[in-house]
């Protein structure tokens, strides 16, 4: 067998390896599996940790067969943080942000994308296409320009000018839709075979899932090669929590790290949360239904590509789903700013989820939690300031300003 | 002596270490120097390299005396990028992009800010204020949320809301300023003793050029404890320039890099080109007068704090100034973007700055340049799209648009 081949994660069949069209004829997700045996032979924590610090540093465990494929604009190794002031106050044994936001795009969609393009790259694939809520279709714009593969990106309507404008800056054929990401998806798929485009969506070919694995590696490693005990993450198709516990299988398999893999913990938006919806109808608790018109985020998808495999890995792990609501999101956005980070609404929600989830217990206090920051906050802002600051020539306007305060 | 004290960059006087106050009796500024020879003792390029990638792997010259102070966002080892095509293209040895916008809060600001505010934390300083184009505002902002102390920002009142509303986020009380920086600077040099601020403002402590010292620490580092031939940096205040001159002064003084010191380009937009001025006057070669508006960008600096210590590096190391027009800079974010680069005005500008010292000659083949994107592009970006995407709804309708283009 070659070092890596793929395997359908539903009938479990194998298949040799391609980089696009990942569903099995029984309907699975086929994912890349790889001869970790052999690899093992040759790759150890010592050699990583030698490497630079970058995503790529786990290079046996990313599906390219050529080096030169690869597509790079300086992904991963992204900053953990430990949050001491909160895990006093919660109280948690620790408590850590991981910084995606300070990736090449501005969110997590990098490294799926700098896997993604090199895997296109090295296939001569010609044209690439991305249903997107926004920061996938920027982060193909980006890899796709890297590359010189022309990109076409189809984005709901309502995403925010700021990750519309950054696909036009790097010069990708953008459309927005009059839908949602499933619409957006559909135009794709209709049109692939005519227009020569490579459907780059979640989990429709071998890169993304590929390239998001190495946020859970990279955590594990950053956190001294442990899992932690819990991971909150934000939920929208999922190829994140596919990608990190694929990842945790890989290191378990081998041999890097024993123990209990982490509990994951999907969060979503209140009125967009299949996952929260599945798991109650399967535990026959549904609660209320929530179906306020949930906000144009990553988290925003109403059908997930897979949402059995998302079942089956959270409940494997002993994980849960929440929604929160828009304002619990808004107002964990000043929390984490009054700590001096910056979060995106997703990076907001999971901190939101952990406040929720702390409160009920669900978190313990000798729990080691990981939030994921997904993306920058300022991708989110609206330009209309949310309070005006006053406007002053001189320190006596100060003065009288502060006095009025 | 003590690990560190100051030096007068005028009369050469010797001080013991302050960490404000940064003007010497004779009018010139105040660095902070270090006893190398000591360092060296136990600090290696092999200690350095199995540290952590932060700025904060450079510990040993860094004017901090307990670690316990240090307060970190994620900052420094940020990205170098290759520009390959662009080599061949100029042509040019080796083009470099060094991705100062993927640090914690989307600028280069971080490091000086990390530094600045971890001293504020040692010597138990009650509040910081600083006068900004913005991104050291916000910069100031996180990390004065993250050490609990705060922050009062004034900003011009064109600065881009994206960046106002960062401040807000962190929750530093906001002013803008009916005014350019100085003149945000001079309200905080009259407040600040009855408000009990500590100016954070550029050359005005002593952490900012220390922190951003770290840029040409990590630049040399990544180019295999190199110096590239020349550095093209967005100029505004210049602490960047400061500090990269006495990170590679401070290499040489350890022995870790023999040869020639690289060539700074200071890069300004027309219109706010005091060290361009300054330069051409001492040519006796002063141009046409470009007295446009300039942009409300980092670069808009018309009154440099010290101007004559720019001048000097500069020349000393066989270095020049550049003004870009508006439109150069418009153009060259386009141009960087279709390479896969996000980039601010002031990246963009050194891209136009590189192309046309190219065209002169007075950057030749054989050199190795790096420019410096010092923030992101979004900060800037104007939530009116530079061209309305088409609206579809089906592949029909992306169908009728393409054949329209």
């Amino acid at each position: 067998m070659n070092r890596f081949g793929l395997l359908c994660t539903r009938c479990a069949a194998r298949l040799p390896f391609r980089y696009s069209d990942m569903k099995c004829t029984c309907g699975g997700t086929l994912l890349v599996d790889y001869d970790v045996e052999q690899i093992g032979r040759s790759f150890s924590k010592e050699t990583v940790s030698k490497r630079y610090p970058s995503m790529w540093r786990y290079r046996e465990l990313l599906p390219l067969t050529q080096d030169e494929a690869i597509v790079s604009l300086g992904e991963g190794w992204t900053p953990l943080l430990r949050m001491h002031g909160m895990e006093k106050k919660l109280p948690l044994k620790q408590l850590w942000v991981k910084r995606e936001e300070q990736n090449p795009t501005g969110s997590f969609k990098s490294r799926g994308f700098s896997a993604a393009v090199s895997l296109l790259k090295e296939a001569g694939a010609a044209r690439a296409a991305v249903p997107s809520n926004g920061n996938a279709a920027s982060a193909l714009a980006a890899y796709a320009a890297r590359a010189g593969i022309p990109a076409y990106v189809f984005i709901p309507q309502d995403c925010p000018p700021l990750i519309v404008q950054e696909c036009i800056q790097y010069g990708a054929s953008t459309y927005l839709v009059d839908g949602l990401i499933h619409d957006a998806g559909a135009i794709i798929e209709e049109g692939k075979h005519e227009q020569g485009w490579v459907n780059v969506g979640t989990l429709k070919e071998a890169g993304r899932v590929e390239g998001k694995k190495t946020m859970g590696l990279e955590l594990a490693e950053q956190l001294g090669w442990k899992f932690p005990d819990v991971i909150i993450y934000p939920t929208g198709g999922g190829s994140g929590i596919v990608g990190m516990w694929k990842a945790y299988k890989e290191l378990k398999r081998l041999g890097w790290i024993d123990g209990d893999m982490p509990r994951f913990v999907c969060v979503q938006e209140e009125g967009c949360q299949p996952i929260v919806d599945a798991l109650s109808a399967a535990n026959h608790t549904a609660g209320e239904e929530h179906r306020t018109a949930p906000s144009p985020t990553g988290m925003r998808v109403p059908q997930p590509p897979d949402l059995e495999l998302l079942l089956a890995i959270v409940k494997e792990s002993g994980g849960t789903s929440i929604a929160v609501s828009r304002s619990d999101i808004q107002d964990a956005s000043y929390s984490l700013g009054s700590l001096g980070v910056s979060a995106s609404p997703e990076g907001s929600a999971t901190w939101a989820g952990l406040t929720a989830l702390c409160d009920s217990g669900w978190i313990r206090p000798e729990d080691t939690v990981t939030l994921f920051n997904t993306s920058h906050h300022m991708k989110y802002t609206d330009v209309r300031l949310s309070k005006q600051p006053p406007l002053i020539r001189t320190y006596a306007d100060f003065l009288l300003h502060s006095k009025n305060l």
